[in-house]
């Protein structure tokens, strides 16, 4: 299986360098320490542990909240859980080779924004009975947008084709929270906390998640140096994550928390 | 113990390239990193984070169901669980050897398979008083369908022999559920959203489970070049236990949820 | 500490390939993957995933047991859980040197026996008030049994006489349940669920006990060849603890389910 | 990617020793164990040791607290959590450089210290209704004072400027639970009990909290040797630390304990 | 950092033997498996496994205590979470060079043993209101008891002044136990069995602490040959850890279970 000594010592480096790159991050490839000014290695570090805290959070939390609330605070725990086991192998890449391979991002979004999109059903089940219809059209918008975002990226598709029919999945979930039968159940039948937490859900959807097709614009179809770029976007797209994934999560973890003290009198 | 020194080395690098293979899988043997369109890769790492993300949400879930809808739920996160383990176990040796060795699959199966037909008894007796003979004929037919069809692929009994008797158990098991007392009890005592989950999972123990003796067909009987059909085998089965492992064990978690509203009044 | 290169290239080795041999069990050691008709390995296999998963299962069940069934349901679950240990140890030891060490089974065996001895204590204990003898008489007959058996294999007394001792301690355990002061309490206190789940323990102590000394005669005082039986005896061993311990346990599971249903209403 | 054995070797050594040194620390450079009297080390042991059991104990003991409470208990664990996982971090970079680089400090920092602060805000929503305001002014106040020192360190800034500033950030979060609305709040609706135990973190915020900036003096303005006072200052740092997190966090606890109780009788 | 093959290569021994120990123990100096006679590694298995064992005991059966009861449980299960991760480290030194550093017995000290004396408080909390007077003072003997005695060992004091000090310690604890406020409170104020407890604990720290001293006048002032009495010296502690860890905190479950009983009717 193993050829030769070389190739076998390469592959033993290759491997053990990423399987220790949360360590070996620290040392440079001069084997000095972290650097205090290498912004893109500490945000990693940050949104790594971050996401690790908030995951913990979310479900120590999740135990004090009534019915159908601790399902989304649960979800919440999950969207960050999956996060942050992507991130500590993105930040092993970026260790090793010193950029991101964006199929990493696709394997986490795949699992994590399914999730962030049930939980404008979830919190809407909270307090009323909603049509199954208005999961499965937020799911249908979301794997649109995903599986032809990835379809460009692995060349399975034209990548302005593949653009294109991306940003229609993802227009149509903005369409669904915004004017669709989400958002008219939200004005109607919710509570203030609730129409609260989801206009703030929505315009995270909105204005957090265009750093994505950006970042996708400039590294496909504008043509700039993607070496340069790379570690201004990792730098980008881990700040976003904050936002988008644990601020998202706070937003619905403080509706549920509400609720349940409205709800049970504690 | 260790002769030579380049078995010694050999031996290392088999068990080293094994051990850490969750993350080498990120290198082709060229050094490379995942190329966005090895989808068979992809898919294992999707499966196994999605297991993952799955038996958390199982077992958080568990907490807030009533009596023994509660341990319905836990048997659907034991399922995510020993199937998660055995998929990082067989991503491993998908990419040590290029092929999944049919019997990670066994020892799984032995050990879920059971676990889901049990769910038939247990949601079953959520809801009413059943007779411990369902339990048992599910069972007998479940481990009489996996000890033939293992017999089989280890050349305990001739292929054609184990893959008819093997057949005859999971037949007997769709009879149980189709026609067999079970599926009286759910017919008659149980509420509407119980029996709405008893028929989709035996939909899914019917045609979701068709893949594996498909499968058995393809790569024992009809003789196919195996190396050939292996990647598009194991995207099949990867995509396959999406339905049966999580599909399967979302419908329990719906209908456990449905009916401890309906008996708590939360 | 080391004196020679090849002294600890050997002590890494065999430190290595224990480490990693719940993954290099997967490789023989001509490097192919585990055979389909290795019964053995599957068995080390099917038996460390199982005792993982009832491990999760009696902890995840114990928090809807009320009051002291709860207690009984934990025991189950250490029980489970220390043996799991053991046996991701003992698989390493049965690969890096084709035989398993006793010294394994007993100590799992000096934690695992007295906790199951515990419960015939436990179960009586959740429903009436048990003096404290049954439980020492309970456990002197154990370690006695323990102690013994492990003298004679450890060369601290004559193997014959050993044996002899350690059968003692057993009959003792066999006439306190059957005939002895908590055989009574069981047959005069306890309720016809409970009674029924302390006769099927008992016998699992008489009949699926008896696996040991027999392999104690067949290893120690008959004279077998020992390698020729080690295959047969470990394959034996571990089919023995799916009973002995996921089986006994599940039978404290289902009376405490039964007698905290019949308690609390639920 | 690894051009020459030598480079290869030495990464690997550099990895190996940090990734090991939670065991390594044991072995001084010559190879013999930890010296009785080598007390900076045995404080790194001691904190790292005592923060796992305290987040164990926290997240534990949340689990009794009544309602808003309960948040707050979770929210010390997350402080202990987080410094435990850069405490075993740190110790490995101690071992292999012989300093600790205050880079893993500030990573700790920028999410240990917005949740301590966050402490204040979380024990008084525990009570009564708390203005958003109070918890925005108090994280802008930290984030400041984390940032502006981090930009000194980080050569982003005059060290004298970052200094003041980082130190206006500090002096505006202690006149906001000193004479602040955070105050106010406390001394008009707080219990005797929660009063008590805001005016205890708050000296710990004042005088606990002096040492870093000290420490920050004695480094970057005074322009001592740094590596003559590496280890006093870790062992200071280290001590401060049970004080400022464990002690911070228990006053909590035990406020959280007193008013559980009282509001629910138990 | 490294200058020579040699150095790295003992260093990368050192620490792979030590990491590698909990599972390198199997393993003699001579490569063979543990011998079923070597009964101080033995007493290291067992005591790190049953240690385990009590933990997650502890914790699950905290979960169903009332009130404050749960802390002292809780607090139990942190002694030996504490003492199982210090007796991990100890079986690898102890593997690695053929004697336990006594520092590592320290560092376990220093939280486990303050942690112990809490409970004579915490148990009389739980049913009474203690003065704080009564925590400081236990806390105080038994910080004194550590330090001189810590600071004879390191060579800080003379061994003889700081031995007759750290007695001086000990004996304010016990007399506080037996004579003090603490002892009062237990006496005029307690239910039956927790005066039953405090006794038996109080026996415990009287005479299951004294086989420590009696291990320092053997190692320090004696003047015994260290080597020689280390294999029995090692063994009697891991016996003696036994009761006065998991064996003490097994008659605070027993109170605070029959205490719970009693206060619940559960």
């Amino acid at each position: 299986m193993y050829r030769s000594p070389t190739a076998l010592k390469t592959k033993l480096a290759l491997i053990a360098s990423t399987l220790l790159a949360p360590v070996s991050s620290v040392f440079a490839s001069d084997g000095v320490v972290l650097k205090s000014n290498d912004l893109v290695g500490i945000s990693f570090w940050f949104i790594s542990m971050a996401l690790v805290a908030s995951t913990v959070f979310f479900f120590m939390e999740s135990l004090r909240m009534a019915g159908k609330w601790r399902t989304s605070v649960v979800a919440s725990g999950l969207v960050t859980l999956v996060a942050a086991v992507h991130y500590f192998y993105m930040r092993d890449v970026w260790v090793a080779t010193g950029s991101t391979p964006t199929v990493y991002r696709y394997i986490d979004w795949i699992i994590t924004v399914p999730l962030l999109m049930a939980e404008f059903y979830l919190i809407l089940s909270a307090i009323t009975k909603v049509p199954g219809g208005v999961f499965w059209r937020l799911m249908i918008g979301t794997i649109a947008m995903l599986v032809f975002g990835f379809a460009g990226e692995a060349g399975l598709l034209n990548v302005t084709v593949a653009f294109i029919l991306s940003m229609l999945g993802w227009i149509y979930i903005i369409y669904e929270v915004f004017a669709g039968e989400a958002s008219k159940i939200s004005a109607s039948k919710a509570t203030p906390g609730v129409q609260s937490a989801f206009k703030t859900m929505r315009l995270i959807v909105t204005f957090g998640w265009a750093i994505y097709p950006i970042g996708y614009v400039l590294g496909y179809l504008v043509g700039n140096d993607p070496t340069a770029s790379a570690n201004s976007l990792n730098l980008i797209y881990n700040l976003a994550d904050v936002v988008n994934k644990i601020g998202f999560g706070l937003i619905i973890w403080a509706v549920a928390s509400r609720e349940t003290e409205a709800s049970t009198g504690k």
